[in-house]
């Protein structure tokens, strides 16, 4: 019977290309295994699954309906993985997150390190084992890493992660700057989504000094190609203020690359905004260099010079 | 501040070595550790220490009275550790049993495989990583898979357990079969105990077909030393007849290498011991291949015979 091989649900890059990955590796050793996924490819996996021509993977729901015996990777907490996972044996696991949650009866393969992406475990498995990496999944291996060290520039980047990136970027033959830029751009995919879906997907309001302030955040790894619609992105924020009574509302706009964000303010109290930042609008816009977070950096000083 | 490795408590011969082992490899690799133990040593693992000239480990109760982060080997349930772990952050665990009742807060080193001991995986970390073994350490090492898989014959012995064994014991240069022998000799450690302790410590009373019948099992790696103390054993047997009122007394001797029983029968009902096993007493002696289990092998065949 074919041991199924999966990451977490929500799956992201590394998710389902951690499992493909070892899958192929425990195959090579002679497991029979399947590679499954507990959710759909989100925009950035579809991007690295249609650049080097890899099917997306079967999406499961049941482990035990079809198999005795699972492989756990970039997870091991119960309530991340799929529903059923107590009425099977889990015989291996890969994983770079703390261990919780996560029982099993008998002794198994475990293989944890803390390092920035699963698919850098993987690496070493793989040479532990003497198999080789083909150039196509080092390629999906690259992007895992770069997906979930935002091209070696997250806190949880270890040097670990950025050799092996680089390692792999070489047998994949794949120069991974030009190529990691666009593949998190396709994940951030901001082309495919209105201004109005911009200016409210992940918008709160918070009460400051008697106003209603509304902080936007949206993620991107090209502030010139979103300022490029700073035309809409004014008249979708202008929108929001009218029909919602906002008294004054903030774009964050966060390059996820270089962990600067540029920030583009309307309403009444821009004068707060700019005692809070202790520098100048320009054009209702300000760069705000290292400020990505909205909860830790920025709420706080607004809070602050509002009251 | 150094990190402490340590085994589980009540330590065996693996617990002791490989927290001896994988401190040295982690001092090898820059971090500053010191390998300690829950408990003292037993005489297997004193003889071991002895022999290769290695200090016995300091004896610690408590962990977050000196340091704040541990390394756990050949074992990974709270239970089995030191008592104040939920205080202290636990960074590696090497270990070769099932996982339970362990979390961490954050992510860890964890390197766990379903082989027949903790110090085989502790070979491949030093591979992995580089290291040569000092042959003294190799000898200890040695020590402890012998100690696991009962010189390779323990159901739970893997190939990778035989074939790290033998590297082990050319690095060490030492004949591991003549070794191990001796080894696990000083474990049984026979010779300092007195007959009556020999038929006391691990004995049990049942009651078949209206007798007391009385079971003691002794472990040994030779028959042949524990019977040439035969008369003593005869003697001490009979003043327990004959002090406790027990019918029939069985003394099992159990040879764990090579997982056979010479059994030695005194009282009333030899006959039903002969039965029992379809085949004759001879000297009130009777040998039983492959017979290592009282509970499974020897009280239900008794107690069909009786009834």
């Amino acid at each position: 019977m074919k041991q199924l091989v999966f990451g977490h649900k929500n799956p992201d890059t590394d998710a389902i290309v951690a499992a493909k990955a070892y899958s192929y590796l425990l195959n090579q050793l002679g497991y029979e295994t399947e590679a499954v996924a507990l959710g759909e490819p989100n925009d950035e996996t579809n991007f690295v699954l249609e650049h080097f021509s890899e099917p997306t993977p079967r999406v499961i729901t049941s482990a035990s309906s079809e198999t005795e015996e699972v492989v756990l990777v970039d997870h091991n907490e119960a309530q991340q993985s799929v529903d059923d996972i107590k009425d099977v044996r889990v015989t291996h696991v890969i994983d770079h997150h703390r261990i919780a949650n996560f029982v099993t009866a008998l002794p198994l393969y475990y293989h944890a390190e803390p390092v920035g992406c699963t698919s850098t475990i993987i690496f070493k498995e793989f040479q532990e084992n003497n198999v080789e990496i083909p150039a196509k999944l080092a390629g999906l291996m690259l992007s895992a890493i770069i997906s979930d060290t935002l091209l070696f520039k997250s806190p949880t980047t270890t040097d670990v992660d950025i050799a092996i990136g680089k390692k792999l970027a070489e047998i994949a033959e794949v120069d991974y700057e030009k190529y990691g830029l666009a593949m998190l751009k396709a994940g951030t995919n901001l082309a495919t989504k209105t201004a109005e879906e911009l200016v409210t997907s992940d918008a709160k309001s918070f009460e400051m000094g008697g106003k209603t302030v509304r902080v936007d955040q949206v993620n991107t790894v090209d502030l010139d190609e979103v300022f490029a619609r700073e035309d809409e992105l004014r008249a979708a924020i202008e929108a929001q203020n009218k029909d919602n009574g906002y008294d004054l509302f903030l774009l964050m706009v966060t390059n996820i690359l270089d962990s600067n964000t540029r920030l583009l303010t309307l309403g009444s109290g821009q004068e707060v905004v700019e005692k809070a930042f202790d520098q100048k609008l320009v054009d209702d816009k300000m760069d705000l260099p290292g400020i990505v977070s909205r909860k830790k950096q920025v709420v706080p000083p607004l809070e602050e010079a509002f009251a």
